[in-house]
């Protein structure tokens, strides 16, 4: 398992995913500031590894508080939750991930716990955070599994992998588990410009499992399909909205529309930690827009010629109606998503197919 | 006017597009091999531009031969021919540009001239595809700039600007053409990976031109136009088909598809040089492989893992069904193409519109 996120005594460890696929560095975060800059900085990404990453960070962070009465305790880690709270704005992971700390904070104050009793409390919490989102991932790798047909040629964009998630992967879960149930399958990534989650991380993690896998220039997908290359496709999210409307990364949108000109089901797989009921529709998600100098520079090298502007959105909204079903870990919602989705966080057991 | 390609005595100077927008360097070419190799390395680059070039090359090689007797010249001067022909597969013009300097061998052959008439009369051939190249996109932006409304955010792809041509350019013609007739558009480029010769190429030129340009990577046009914020495409063409199938840089078909989704006229300039009315359809447009590297790496930096396969087209073909008319010199050609394109090979004048 690749250890996107893992608290290894007074830090939280992560790969560094601005290096890979050349470098495998890891980054040792110790203070709460730390982890709150890695998540900005994009060292780790992936809106459920986002989530994870700041309950850890946070639990990390209030180990280290000197603080001996509660109340000052309680000043220092609804401040901490702040921190995290300002790192990226889209990935609804984050807040729900920062809310069930709070619950968690919340429940401990309300029994009474001591200091160090409250510290043991959100590090089992956020510990709990990071394994159910792994099992979430298999879950939903089975679920996804029944529609990749044997033999299917997926496409995918950016890169919803474990290195996205606390493992195992949402889009990647899904390829995973085809492959588990003994489906041969070979995956086309897009490379995902300006950040190249697909070229870097994607196809990194792929070959790692031994999954063939072609990388394409996002400009390609489009040819692909028309040349009837492409069976299935299958990303992740860092939004969805009650309806079923969903932000994920720039691009998606596009790859939605020519999937639907050419006939090919489009999914998307996330747990329902990404689920958003309280955000009505696509329009109301918040779109963080990045530097321009993600589009302008690479590796050092100047692409673009001074005075040219540049529009640098890390997410874009696909609208439900392009969506055929959305694979959650408690199996695939179907339209109309504003029903299916709110039965999902409903019901304890499986969603029935 | 930007020097795209210029005979200087006895060398073929081009401005190297593979290192601008960050350096001017000039290139000079002195053998019919040098220019061959510039083609094939994508220093000159562009349908129109690459006939001219091939057909300025021709010249050039057929001026430093030592033949004194015209067999042994036309042996040479078909020879030429072929090394040019053997550069790039896509672009038409290039073969187009072949043709008519044989052409003109043949009937410098035929009126019995020597080899020095031959070669002053290939030079005044490739000199007069170059310059008629300039005519015709000054006519295509003429024409162009009709069916581009005041105020108009236009997208375009590639670089079909003046370094794509002789000079002026053909999609940026038509822009260009636009602002001419005192209309204020603004410009969205794509970067057009791998090469990039949006962010590079085609925003250096706007800038220059004082054209507001915005450079998105290639995964953002479909949220742009989602979000209405783009009125027009125009794109240049590497082969035009018999049908109105246009073959132009990877990416253009999803482009084509998109507009279409959100009712966004969509159109092709290009001169009728480009156009081949022997290739009946775009399946039948021989399209180029480049090679893996140009994805795999960028920069001296490596993008993908070892293992991953790529896939690198230079090229894709949109259906005539997207394009809403092909800007040509002598009028803009409307469905049904293989009426209209024919037509206006067999008129001297002006399209009726």
């Amino acid at each position: 398992m690749l250890p996107t996120v893992a608290r290894e005594g007074d830090a939280l460890v992560m790969i560094d995913q601005r290096k890979l696929p050349t470098k495998e560095i890891y980054v040792r975060c110790r203070t709460a500031a730390e982890v709150a800059r890695a998540i900005r900085t994009m060292v780790v990404r992936g809106a459920p590894a986002i989530g994870v990453a700041a309950a850890m960070g946070i639990a990390l962070g209030m180990r280290a508080s000197k603080a001996t009465g509660t109340q000052k305790f309680a000043a220092e880690f609804y401040k901490t939750c702040e921190l995290m709270a300002a790192t990226r704005p889209t990935a609804v992971n984050l807040f729900w991930a920062i809310d069930r700390m709070k619950r968690s904070f919340t429940a401990a104050a309300e029994a009474g716990e001591s200091v160090d009793q409250i510290k043991d409390r959100l590090d089992r919490e956020a510990q709990a955070i990071h394994d159910e989102d792994v099992a979430s991932c298999r879950a939903m790798g089975a679920y996804g599994a029944d529609v990749v047909p044997a033999g299917a040629r997926i496409l995918t964009h950016c890169n919803a992998g474990a290195l996205a998630t606390a493992g195992y992967g949402t889009a990647l879960g899904v390829i995973r588990g085809a492959v588990a149930q003994g489906k041969r399958v070979t995956v086309v990534a897009d490379e995902t410009r300006p950040f190249l989650q697909g070229a870097r991380l994607t196809a990194w993690e792929l070959v790692r499992d031994g999954i063939q896998t072609t990388v394409i220039t996002d400009n390609m997908a489009g040819a692909l399909m028309g040349q009837g290359q492409i069976d299935l496709v299958v990303v992740g999210a860092d939004r969805i909205a009650a309806n079923g409307d969903t932000a994920n990364k720039i691009g998606t949108y596009a790859l939605a529309v020519l999937a639907r000109e050419h006939h090919i089901p489009f999914y998307v797989a996330a747990p329902l930690s990404t689920v958003d009921l309280t955000t009505p529709d696509g329009q109301h998600i918040p779109i963080e827009e990045r530097k321009a100098r993600e589009v302008t520079h690479f590796g050092g090298n100047q692409l673009t010629p001074a005075g040219a502007l540049v529009w640098n959105p890390a997410f874009d909204v696909t609208p439900h109606r392009f969506i055929a079903g959305i694979i959650t870990e408690r199996g695939i919602c179907r339209p109309p998503y504003t029903e299916s989705l709110k039965r999902a966080f409903d019901t304890e057991a499986a969603i029935p197919s």
